[in-house]
């Protein structure tokens, strides 16, 4: 049986691959552990052992190869495969989204943007056509959408979820205000902007 | 000596807020820890050991008063003071956050927007005007700004951070594609969309 990893290794490998990313476009073709634990301001075994959990990659008195661990934890985080992403709710945030060259880069391809609102519906953003909401099972019917980006009101989300994962979506990228923790047969990755911003204020009103 | 609170908590607290703020809107009165526990999907003993970092806040036997405990996690997080905000790149994930209104109804008041794009700067979005980002100090005077958003191109962000923690900005909430942890005097919070996309990725490719 494989071993469970902690969701807080996984909170903390897009940022290994950020960092190998950035090695990677400066033309660097290996690190030790030690220079890495520098650049990250993260001690040497927090890294061995992140890394452990996936089998190491490291060689004893060689360090890591730059371009190796790249793809490995590319394909760790399932970036070796690209991923359909719908919209839904196209306002300021979803628009962002949809505008987002860097989520481009990494695999993950905008193929749809749903809205209720007359003012948006038909306009194409970033050369995606925004569809009424109404159309998302016509649109999504062997698309092979497996993730969708929520950006509307928390009132409606819940219901939008349910609607997707029968459609066959397997993630929800979740910006309503609201925790989709009960749904079944789907993974919810819960992104409240408002929650980052009290913890910020929280620890600036504490320092004060 | 106070005691040091760690993060995992803080990190929990807007969730109370938001969940109190639901209670408080639906004219719940009380709540007990357990009832508190089932609607949150976390153990009554967490939820105790949360709010005991704080001095508890329940009573035995009567559970949590709703307005007072959303007052007094108000209060923790720094929201019974308002705190003026300014968004840096007004891009359309600068524009989302100064037209999010949600913000402004916890006390984050955008005060100030700020770009280098000529196609932008002077116009008004959410009634504030957007300013060359070289008026910067001159805009910041005597305003009491204390939290920045970061939307700006990775290569701009540390040192336009420098700058602002200069101008006294207290907190940095970043958006920028850079982990900014080296800087002084500041308090930086580092929200990186694409990363909670890796996350997710992972989640749902490791399930299938």
């Amino acid at each position: 049986m494989e071993k469970e990893i902690s969701q807080a290794v996984i909170r903390r490998m897009p940022r290994y691959y950020r960092y190998l990313d950035e090695l990677l476009d400066a033309g660097t073709e290996r690190i030790s552990s030690n220079d890495l634990s520098k650049r990250m301001h993260v001690t040497a075994s927090q890294i061995r052992q992140d890394l452990n959990n996936f089998g190491g990659f490291g060689q004893q008195g060689y360090g890591y190869n730059v371009k190796f661990l790249h793809e490995e934890i590319g394909k760790i985080l399932g970036l070796n495969e690209s991923h359909n992403v719908v919209v839904i709710g196209v306002g300021h945030l979803g628009q962002a989204i949809a505008n987002y060259s860097n989520f481009a880069g990494l695999g993950f391809k905008i193929t749809g943007l749903f809205d209720v609102d007359p003012a948006i519906v038909g306009k194409e953003i970033n050369g995606v056509e925004v569809h009424h909401i109404d159309d998302l099972e016509e649109c999504l019917k062997d698309r092979n959408v497996d993730i969708a980006a929520l950006t509307l009101p928390k009132s409606q989300a819940e219901k939008t979820a349910r609607k997707l994962v029968e459609l066959g979506v397997k993630g929800i990228w979740n910006f309503a205000l609201v925790d989709l923790d009960e749904l079944d047969n789907v993974t919810v990755e819960n992104v409240h902007l408002s929650d980052t911003l009290m913890q910020l204020s929280y620890n600036i009103t504490k320092k004060n």
